[in-house]
C-alpha cells in the first residue's frame, strides 16, 4: 500500500461580515497518497498572511477571483519538496508556491520558483524579497516618483510594504514620516528603519503631529490604510501631489462613519484638479515585468544594510486564524508568516 | 498734445457666490496716450472666453492667482500692435497676449507670440491652435495614453477642449463617445467630428445611453465637467481606466445635493484600488514644454482635416458678460470668443 500523508489544512467556512472571526474557519485533516499524480507534493515551511486576503473572502468583482466556501484560504508560501512527479522538481527543492493555508499541499510545477536558501533567508521570498517588497518597490517607483528632498508619508510603517517604502524613500533621498501604532512600533521605525519621524496614530493629537512632521507638506503618500488617516493626508497634500493607492485595510471590514465636514467626492475631484494630484491604484502584478529588477535592486539593499526587515513568525497551522485577525487589527510586529 | 485713445475694459467688480451675474462686473473708460512709455498698445481683435475664469473670481488658492474686485478680468487675446515703445514689435504686427476683456491694452513685450495670419486664422490662436487646443492634446495624451480600441468619453464635446479631445482619441484609434447639451450640438459632434457616439445629457435616459454607449466599459474619461456626469461615468469604468481631470465646469458655482446612494470617498478610493483607476489633475502649463509638438501635430491634423474646429464669436465687448455666463451655462457652441 502507497504511503500516505495528512494534509491539513484552513479553509473558509462562510464569508465574513465586517471583521472575521473563528466562525468564518475551519480546519480539514485530509489523508493522501504522499505521492502525487502530477506535480509535486510540498512541506510548507511558511505560509504568508497578508491583509489583501482579506478582499479575497468577499464576493464580487476585484482583482482576483473570489474565494468561495470550502474553498483554502489562498495566499503565498515556501515548501519543501517532498514527493515529485515532474522532472523538473526533485525532494530537498526549496520553492515559491502559492499554495495557501496548508501543511502539505499537492501544487502544480508550473509557476514554482526554486529558491537558493544560500542566497538568502527563504522566508524573505514572501516578505522583502518577495511580494510585499516588490509592492513597495513598484508602487513607489512607478506611481510615487519620489525626487530628492521630497516628504513621503507611509502608514503602516512597520509592516511588509510600509517599512520597505519608507527605506526605498529614504534610499532615494525623501524625508520619510512613518506612521505605526504604539510605541514599540514607532520607536523601531524611527531608530531601526531611519525614518525621520515617526508617528504614533493612537495618540490624541496625532493629526496636529501629522501636520507638524510635514512643514513643506506632502509630496507623496503612499496609501495602504486609507479611513482617518487619509482624511488627515489629504489637506496637506502639495501640488502635485502623487498617491500610489495600494491598500485600504482600514476600510477591508466595513466603512466607518464619516463626518460631515469631511470632503465629498465632488470637492476631492476639486482638489484633484486644482493641486494636480495624481491618484492611481495599482498591484504588484500590474509591474510583474520588472521582477528582476527588484530582485536585484533590493538584495543588494539588503546585503547593504540600506534595508532592514522584521518577520513576526507564528508556529502552528491553527495559529493563522488569530493571527490573521489581529493582523486585520494592526497587532503583528514586521512581516507576519505562519510556520505551519 | 500727444494722440490718446480710449481704453474700455470689463473689471470684476465683486466677487461672486455661486453663478455671477452682470453685478458682479462693470466697464470702465479710461483715456491714456496712445503711445505707451514701455511695451506696446494692442488693439484687440479677440478675445477669449473659458471656463478657467470662474475659478479666477474666487479667494483662495488655486494654480493661479485669484482677481481681486478692481482687476481687469484676464484671459487670452490676439491683438493688433497699434504703438510699440519696444524695438522687437511694430505697428501690425500680430500677437498673441494675455490682456484680458479689454479693447486697447498695453502689454508688456515679454511674453507675447507673433502670429503670421498666412499660417491659420489668428483666432484659432484662443482655441485650437491655443490653450483649449493645447489643453486636449496634452491631457489626452501625457495622462489617458489613448490606445486604439479603447473607449474615451468627452463631455462637453462641443466646445473648445472636448472637441479636440475626441478628435485626436478617433486619430489615436479610440471608440469616442461624447456627451453634449441639446440635439444641435449632439448632431455636430456625430456628423461634423466624427465622434462614433454623440449623447445629449438632458436626455431622461441619459444614465441609460450613456450605459449602452459604452457597452465595453469606459477606458479613459476626459473630466471637464464634473457633478452628475462624474457619478454616471465612474461605476463604467474599466480596469486601468485613465481620468485627466482638466475642469469641473459643473461645480465652478457650487455644488449640487448629492444622493446618499451616490460613492463617498472611502468608496471612490477601494474603486480606485481595486480598479487600478489613473485619476490626475493637471492644466496645460504643466506641460508646457510640448508646445512645439502640439503646434506640429495640431496644425497638420486641422490642415489634413482630421481636427475640425468651431468658433463663437461675440461681437461688443459689453456683450462679454452675458456670453461668459452662458459659457458656464452651456449655452456657447464651439470656442467662445469676444470681438470688442
Amino acid at each position: 500500500m502507497a504511503e500516505t500523508i495528512v494534509n491539513r489544512r484552513i479553509i473558509m467556512a462562510s464569508r465574513p461580515s465586517g471583521m472575521p472571526g473563528p466562525e468564518n474557519f475551519s480546519l480539514e485533516e485530509v489523508e493522501e497518497p504522499l505521492q502525487p499524480p502530477t506535480g509535486v507534493r510540498l512541506k510548507t515551511l511558511f505560509f504568508s498572511l497578508d491583509p489583501y486576503m482579506r478582499g479575497r473572502m468577499d464576493e464580487g468583482p476585484s482583482y482576483a477571483q473570489a474565494l468561495s466556501p470550502g474553498d483554502v484560504m489562498e495566499g503565498g508560501s515556501v515548501g519543501e519538496v517532498i514527493a515529485s512527479a515532474d522532472p523538473a522538481f526533485s525532494k530537498g527543492d526549496i520553492v515559491l508556491a502559492y499554495s495557501g493555508w496548508q501543511t502539505h499541499p499537492v501544487v502544480k510545477a508550473k509557476g514554482l520558483r526554486k529558491l537558493d536558501p544560500s542566497l538568502a533567508p527563504v522566508s524573505t521570498a514572501l516578505g522583502v524579497l518577495g511580494m510585499p517588497g516588490m509592492t513597495a518597490y513598484t508602487g513607489l517607483l512607478n506611481i510615487g516618483h519620489p525626487k530628492a528632498g521630497e516628504t513621503l508619508v507611509v502608514a503602516a510603517a512597520s509592516g511588509a510594504v510600509g517599512s520597505a517604502v519608507g527605506q526605498i524613500g529614504k534610499i532615494k533621498g525623501c524625508r520619510v514620516v512613518g506612521i505605526a501604532g504604539g510605541a514599540e512600533k514607532t520607536r523601531y521605525v524611527r531608530e531601526e528603519l531611519g525614518f525621520d519621524v515617526a508617528l504614533d496614530h493612537r495618540a490624541p493629537d496625532f493629526a496636529e503631529q501629522l501636520k507638524a512632521a510635514c512643514p513643506q507638506g506632502i509630496d507623496i503618500y503612499f496609501e495602504n490604510v486609507g479611513g482617518r488617516v487619509w482624511d488627515l493626508v489629504f489637506p496637506l497634500l502639495n501640488d502635485f501631489a502623487r498617491v500610489p493607492v495600494c491598500g485600504l485595510i482600514s476600510q477591508y471590514n466595513g466603512f466607518a462613519p464619516r463626518a460631515p465636514e469631511l470632503p465629498s467626492v465632488p470637492e476631492l475631484m476639486e482638489q484633484v484638479l486644482v493641486k494636480r494630484l495624481r491618484l492611481q491604484g495599482f498591484i504588484v502584478s500590474d509591474f510583474s515585468a520588472q521582477q528582476n529588477e527588484f530582485l536585484h535592486d533590493m538584495a543588494g539593499w539588503i546585503s547593504s544594510g540600506q534595508v532592514k526587515y522584521r518577520e513576526d513568525v507564528v508556529d502552528g497551522l491553527e495559529k493563522a486564524v488569530p493571527a490573521f485577525i489581529g493582523l486585520l487589527q494592526g497587532r503583528n510586529f514586521g512581516k507576519l508568516l505562519v510556520r505551519p
